[in-house]
């Protein structure tokens, strides 16, 4: 067993998280150390901190970048020294149906997630990438492309995928009438991705507050939601990204998407009153997924690479951990935290953050 | 004015309808006057009589076929003692995207409905094809192709079309793996098309009851609820047409449904609670669909005469419509219902008929 030194929630459910000493598995012949370079704070680490799930305490991480140190004598590709890129999920079953076709992220006997979950060798419980270094299998980790900053990248992990798969599976490139509901991590993202398909992409949000920030990121146009019932926005998107991170109504998003359109819900996956009638006048499709497999991150990273796209990004040492999610719990960050891991290694025994 | 008799439903709701004079209007320059041979008896048709949608008194039918007996000096392509097909349609605006896209059924405007509605031109309501004599605009009625039954043609306007649109739209051909869920008016032709366009094809029925009917149709399998929550139905199909006709979960169907498989709710268009959780999981769609358009009915017409494809009926003479209802609405049918209007021209003046 090693050890390292990991941010872990405490009992209360606050966001001053427990600086503490955390333990890591020796390397198995396929594993892979890594040192956690970056951590992307992802907006589910709020509600996972906050136990909404219900775990326990927890370190949470699950998009992040760093550089391996170790790896077993049956790892193929990856050697020390190598910059890679986890996501979500750090293990699979490897043998079914979703597995098989690269969407590890639907492994029917459940993907190992990269915290909050149990390793599926020996039954401990993952703990994440809010930490000092990191051991999986070394098929889950992607090199990281020489053209991808570090810490820009840590958000296309998570964040990224979960934009990506909607838009690759619904087919958009050029020509395609994309909207994306909600500029925020996850949203700001999905504009970057689906204008660099070639899609005309429009940002709908509540107010006009982020109409620059839209177009810079390469946003035609922004609808606010005083227009969303207007006759110019009937039926005009192919796809809706609906990243809003709380419960609403999907009626309006419906409404703006054209025949055989889909909203594909991504911020919010309660459980939600959808109305029959918004999905028949069109023949409109609701769906959602979670994060992506292998196959699809694989494609995310090399696209990003070729078309220069990450994430904006404000970099934390992850003493500030603590102020990385108050601030984020108030929408206050354009447009994702990302920690940077280097002051664990200079910090001195455990604490807690300051608050 | 010209004048027809019709089976109108009464202010109580029951299922015996009063026969009437009812007016049709004197033809326009594109109108066609058709003398109804045969309408089906939908199950929309119950619920609309039993004032579910507050319209009150109507004549129902909306799924007919006949004979054209005038036509305008506008109309193009049909003549007297021409066979024609009507749906559930029978004007729309004309102009917007889902009219010029061959989608009327979606107008932005609304569709005229063939029952229930209001006429576009004149204001005056709708009156349905339980009755002697229909005028429309005849751009709305197809050539019946000479290969068909009319009466069992009938509820193609209808039942075959709210299956086919679903079908065409998910692009299901030879290889595809297509659910039926429900074996009655719309599921038997759901079977019959789907087996025809080269899908492998399985129903989903709460009892065995009906297996040997639905491998009649054209099912290679038929899978009980026992068995949907098995491994092997997990993931199993790419297309699963719900035409339940009553409130359930779309959880079970969402589970049988594939990566990137569709779940189209067809048979109860009510708010409905959607686990996101049971889309997530591979990535699923839930979609719905309102019967069709010109353009797809038109071509499920050829295709079905290409293919000798029509609705198992039982025909009864327009005067046993009660019975009818009082069946339908016990499912007491296989498949569909369906009226021969040749009595109205022998019977006396307006009365109720049999309960």
């Amino acid at each position: 067993m090693r050890t390292t030194t990991g941010w872990q929630s405490n009992a209360e459910g606050t966001f001053a998280l427990d600086r503490v000493t955390i333990e890591r598995r020796d390397l198995r012949d396929d594993d892979i150390a890594v040192r956690v370079d970056y951590c992307g704070v992802c907006h589910s680490d709020l509600h996972r901190i906050q136990n909404l799930f219900g775990e326990g305490l927890l370190v949470p991480g699950h998009e992040f970048t760093g550089t391996v140190t170790e790896a077993g004598p049956a790892v193929t590709g990856l050697a020390p020294g190598d910059r890679v890129a986890v996501g979500t999920i750090v293990d699979s079953c490897g043998a079914c149906p979703m597995c098989e076709a690269g969407q590890q992220n639907y492994c029917y006997e459940g993907p190992t997630t990269t915290y909050g979950g149990t390793d599926r060798v020996d039954g401990t419980p993952t703990r994440g990438a809010y930490s000092g270094e990191y051991v999986l299998r070394g098929t889950f980790a992607h090199r990281l492309p020489d053209a991808l900053d570090p810490a820009a990248a840590a958000p296309l992990m998570c964040a990224g995928i979960t934009m990506w798969e909607p838009l690759r599976t619904a087919g958009i490139g050029p020509g395609s009438r994309v909207a994306v509901a909600g500029l925020g991590g996850l949203g700001h993202l999905g504009v970057k991705l689906a204008a660099a398909l070639g899609a005309e992409v429009t940002v709908l949000s509540r107010t006009a507050g982020k109409a620059d920030d839209a177009r810079r990121l390469g946003a035609a146009d922004v609808l606010t939601a005083d227009r969303y019932e207007s006759p110019e926005a009937r039926g005009r998107f192919d796809l809706v990204l609906d990243t809003v991170p709380a419960p609403h109504d999907f009626g309006p998003y419906l409404h703006m998407a054209a025949l055989d359109g889909t909203v594909a819900v991504l911020g919010y996956p309660l459980p939600a009153t959808v109305q029959i009638m918004d999905l028949i006048h069109g023949r409109k499709k609701l769906t959602s997924s979670g994060t992506g497999g292998l196959r699809h991150t694989a494609e995310l990273l090399e696209f990003c690479a070729e078309h220069g796209i990450a994430a904006d990004v404000e970099v934390l040492p992850s003493a500030r951990v603590a102020d990385a999610l108050a601030r984020l719990s108030k929408g206050d960050v354009r447009y994702r935290f990302v920690l940077d891991l280097a002051d664990l290694a200079d910090l001195p025994g455990p604490a807690r953050a300051a608050a």
